[in-house]
């Protein structure tokens, strides 16, 4: 199939670089960060604000769709994106990681993992093809198969019957796609936990099959950033340079800055988006919460040298008390700021990637965000 | 001093009537609807929004911004619309109907009212003057006195105590306010319950004091409707035609057709907002559940005729599924909707005495909300 990944330049000390993603016609530039619209939004924010602050590809999460407001509505609609007016880019997981994290309970099948509801206990089940079935009614650009998570600190027994089940898996997802492949893509995920044997294993394996892009799960689930970076140390030099790489559910300003030092060009993570709920945001000078008895009579923005509509509007003073006393407008203000701050993050470090400054731009951002 | 209403058109019909409204440079067509931003912000709304929806006096509560953030923060900021970036007109209320419906105690006294904050118990006391000094630190355009809004269902003794005590307190606060007067006005607020003789009486006592526009509480507080409507017709015939009147709490769509129908010019309520959250929104048609499951699969919007642009970007199927799982854009985007369904519905309605069909006005709506 024809590459949906364009290399642009490649930092000369690390494995970062930059690169273009094309998606249906849609152009995104990477490295890049996409905010979390779990259920069809991002939280607090219209999809004109995704718009204005200019994302082109965001994430939705298929376990919460599936379960509401269900497949039918998705095919009614014709899709997640004409349904919440929304125009650019979408990834979809494929909801094996919210059954593993969220459902009450599950249990793993040959053919799939059998669960029951958070919401009312109902009982499902997904299969590979069944979660692309799911996928494609949503209309995500970029799908992602089934696989298995294994929860951090498992053991080797445990993590290689992941492996095998998730590459299993990876296999029939991909046979069951190009029955009719359509505008739609698909990636596996590459899991292991933290043994880089089983890490090097699971890559080669599925890069080996001819997906469009690869996935690599079970990172930022617990594991202390030490083992996060020696996993990512282990596979970059191994990754394929013509596809896409995404580490998904990663992550915090730091751990974005040691993916991208390790060749990954696409992140998602809540982050940034439930931080701003709870009253911490992002600014040039490191993180900030909003709520802090200092800020009360502050008439500075939250960061002045951010350009967003809310630090041009609105003081710190005036957002403390609206998340002190608990307005709705604390969430989306603040919502707003940090996704403004990452898109001006990930710009400026594509942009010293291209200027041969990332190292300079990671011990920047490494020791302003370092904890 | 010089008036700040300008009559415009009146009904020939009824007592229904147009007019402008100028504070302080700023210009309001009534009869208008004013939104509540209790805490300092039109719940889920940014002030941006309430710009776009063309609002331009708005309702604060004196009573939560006196407990949070507190004098000291609006006396830094020099009011609430430098705090909230907010450019256009504000009124206030006093504070005293908090005290009585939100307060955990409130005790009487003859200069005042003790009570304890019903978020953490503390002690305080508001008087004539001491409201007068937390709204001037706030910055209303339109200040309210202290009042004695004493509860429906209270007999005549009660009545005419508090009577006696918001015409001593107005008298008080009129003179305290013209020690120094400013740019800020102050209304009174006629008392008297369901009781035509003591609304008259009232009404005819707080008149006769200089004060440049006039309001009307302790209406809509759980009488039937037709107790409401028969107070508001006794009373207008005498309202003063010179100054603009104000119907506090009010309201519902045909609360207010019964109150411009008698006169009244300025109306506030938190039920647009409130019902917006909890799903119910208005129509050219009549009200709406967005909760409804017929609305699951729908693809028109809220109100085909609206011109806002929720209706042009979402269809009641999107804001149906928000609103099922707790999103809280579906908070935003309803309440954007039903706020620009009252400033078109004001907006109709004064078309509508303009070109003397107030009554066709009246009926179709009527009609169309009459419950």
């Amino acid at each position: 199939m024809s590459s949906i990944f364009k290399e642009g330049i490649y930092d000369t000390g690390s494995y970062a670089r930059t690169g273009t993603l094309d998606l249906n016609g849609i152009q995104i530039q990477t490295p890049i960060f996409m905010p979390v619209g779990t259920r069809g939004s991002i939280k607090s924010l219209t999809s004109e604000d995704i718009d204005e602050l200019g994302y082109n590809l965001i994430l939705a999460n298929t376990y919460h769709l599936y379960l509401k407001p269900g497949k039918e509505v998705f095919d009614h609609f014709q899709g997640l994106k004409n349904f919440m007016s929304y125009k650019k880019a979408l990834l979809t997981d494929s909801g094996g990681f919210q059954v593993f994290s969220l459902a009450s309970l599950f249990k793993f099948e040959d053919d799939g993992v059998r669960f029951q509801s958070h919401i009312d206990g109902s009982h499902h089940k997904f299969t590979p093809a069944s979660v692309i079935d799911m996928q494609r009614s949503i209309g995500s650009d970029i799908m992602m198969v089934l696989d298995d998570c294994a929860p951090y600190g498992s053991d080797t027994k445990r993590l290689e019957l992941a492996l095998d089940r998730t590459h299993r898996w990876a296999k029939e997802s991909f046979a069951y796609w190009m029955e009719n492949p359509g505008g739609q893509n698909v990636f596996p995920i590459v899991q292991g936990g933290v043994n880089e044997t089983l890490r090097l294993r699971s890559l080669e394996t599925l890069q080996k099959i001819d997906f469009p892009g690869i996935a690599i799960g079970g990172l930022s689930v617990g594991e202390p950033r030490p083992e996060y970076i020696r996993i990512l140390e282990c596979m970059a030099p191994h990754l394929d340079k013509s596809r896409p790489r995404y580490l998904m559910g990663v992550g915090t300003v730091v751990d974005i800055l040691e993916g991208v030092k390790n060749g990954i060009d696409m992140f998602d993570c809540v982050l940034p988006t439930r931080n701003a709920r709870n009253g911490q945001v992002f600014t040039s000078k490191g993180k900030i919460n909003l709520r802090n008895e200092s800020h009360r009579l502050s008439d500075s923005p939250i960061d002045p040298q951010c350009e967003c509509k809310v630090c041009k509007t609105y003081s710190l003073g005036y957002i403390r008390h609206l998340h002190k006393v608990k307005e709705l407008t604390a969430f989306s203000l603040s919502t707003y700021h940090n996704l403004f701050f990452m898109q001006s993050f990930m710009e400026k470090m594509r942009k010293s990637i291209e200027i041969g400054n990332f190292q300079g731009f990671y011990d920047h951002w490494k020791n302003l965000f370092g904890s």
